[in-house]
């Protein structure tokens, strides 16, 4: 079977290029090997992440993390649907979400696939965003990380992003007082006019951060949801009310940089006693059920919204991912591999 | 009465100076407003530490610090003797620990007493040390942030000091392996040879801490305790665990400077799932008596020792302050303002 696939061809240093990837396409052979626990997937809808790029960078000497090999397809969050199923747990025509790779069709071991997508009345795109890893992501680490209470002041950058969007949207069902960066007027007024936010700013048009947050937080920020690090975490420490919370999600500002920046005003984690806290999603994995069950029904009523910026086609693949780093998408940027 | 004090001449700037403080004499009256709930303490140790420098520098605008009036006492933490008391839970002759005055007699509110001294069998001065704020400053950052797992890496900066001695100990008693780092060989022989650390090493003689940590912890670091921030802590966030622990102690390092360090790989948050979380002892302030219960048996089987490095006499206190910040100290600095 023929197989297109989005495939890395240089590894990135600083900004991804689209010319770092190219579009191949390779064969496929249909028949699974018996026994092998694998299972043979017809991709449908492709989560193009930030994180994708740490493994299609160099690897540092030291470094717990691993290269995808050149010429191999990227790896990635997707929704899915069974071809061919070598496992008990799923048979032909069954919907999951999990990891796999940025192709028409891929040979996974059952053990990448997350969940069996047991609900299909919302749009099954939203598997690879609220509903998936994002979603997750920002529901451990507000929540979970977070602890927030009724009332605090919540901070969040990168805000109208694939986990942002989330946060802001849950610190409001919470009764907190939520403010947004983003990086465009558009992404700006989404922030106030259809996720709920009670302010938010264009970062690139503030010259100082400092007072762009005292402004909005004359008494402190309790929570700061970190999406971005670097300057603005720097900023963020400066106004920190005592016992606050940063959960650290991304620090997508310094993935580019050959040195990143740095960061100056940590001595206020220890003055205002703040906890600040790296986490992956797959650490609460176990959450997941109650994570449905909280969400599903705000979904349905219209409570929690999701905006999504969809591109077409796997050979959109690579502009796709590179615009994650110039911030050109507005909202979680999904990729249609195929509609069924 | 006649009463020797130490007050602040200037505000500190950088480095603090000998000449920032002087020795006066001024008078107090021995008799207590009736009903103020004042206590008239006799001066006997004080604790000199880093923090007081908060209290010398100017505040900046915004600041939640506040600022020692000029020409007034030093403030911190020492052993007393009551004299007087127009409190029903302080009668004459009581000895308490808690915030008093770099002078002979203070005139302290009540509620700046933090505990009356049951507990004569130990040196006195183990008050402003082991059994005091610093000891309970180790003892709730390695305990109640660190969460520290027999047989888990830990790392102590500023291991030969007033805290860092007890949290190795406490690593020991609890089963991990510990290495520390100071700034000469004195200190270093210290923390081998009497205070039980597994190795220790002086770091102005590490040109690449990296280098050094990755040396001593080839499967990284579980906890580390942070004294100093700066340089210390960016080499550390490279060699942390995953789901690893910094309890952010101090940053002594950064006090001094105008511009702080830039620390920057934060990133590695993230990456390993590590919480880095500001503290003070006061928040744990409920768990003093489960302390006391913890470590006095252990002081008295001589299975935790404490190096103090006395300095006798009220005129030695600036000096004996300000040699905070070079390192000069071995051990837990105390001033001996009088024997009884």
């Amino acid at each position: 079977m023929r197989n297109k696939q989005v495939i890395l061809r240089d590894c990135v240093s600083g900004f991804p290029k689209e010319t770092d990837m190219s579009i191949v396409e390779s064969t496929l052979t249909l028949k699974l090997p018996e026994g092998s626990n694998e299972v043979l997937l017809k991709n449908l809808y492709f989560s193009c992440d930030p994180y994708m790029l740490f493994l299609m960078t160099n690897v540092e000497p030291g470094s717990v993390s691993y290269a995808l090999p050149l010429s191999k397809p990227l790896i990635g969050f997707g929704v899915a649907k069974v071809l061919e199923s070598e496992h008990k747990d799923y048979k032909k025509g069954d919907l999951i979400w999990g990891l796999t790779k940025l192709e028409e069709y891929s040979l996974v071991p059952s053990t990448q696939i997350q969940f069996k997508i047991e609900h299909t009345d919302v749009p099954l795109s939203y598997y690879t965003g609220i509903l998936g890893m994002p979603g997750m992501t920002a529901y451990a680490g507000f929540f979970e990380l977070g602890s927030p209470k009724k009332g605090e002041n919540v901070f969040v950058s990168a805000a109208s992003g694939a986990v942002g969007q989330l946060v802001g949207q849950f610190a409001k069902l919470t009764g907190c007082y939520v403010v947004g960066s983003a990086g465009s007027k558009d992404k700006v007024d989404l922030l106030k006019n259809k996720l709920g936010f009670d302010e938010a700013f264009n970062y690139k048009e503030e010259p100082d951060l400092n007072a762009t947050l005292k402004r909005y937080f004359p008494e402190g920020i309790d929570i700061y949801f970190d999406n971005v690090g670097g300057k603005t975490l720097d900023a963020v420490l400066l106004n920190m009310r005592v016992h606050g919370r940063i959960p650290v999600c991304g620090m997508i500002s310094q993935y580019n940089l050959a040195q990143p920046e740095g960061v100056t005003n940590l001595t206020n984690l220890m003055s205002k006693r703040v906890r600040m806290q790296g986490f992956v999603w797959s650490d609460f994995y176990h959450l997941y059920p109650k994570f449905l069950e909280f969400l599903l029904p705000h979904i349905r009523e219209g409570k929690v919204v999701y905006v999504e910026d969809i591109a077409e086609g796997l050979e959109n693949g690579p502009a796709a991912f590179v615009g994650l780093f110039s911030g050109r998408n507005v909202g979680k940027q999904v990729l249609v591999v195929a509609r069924e």
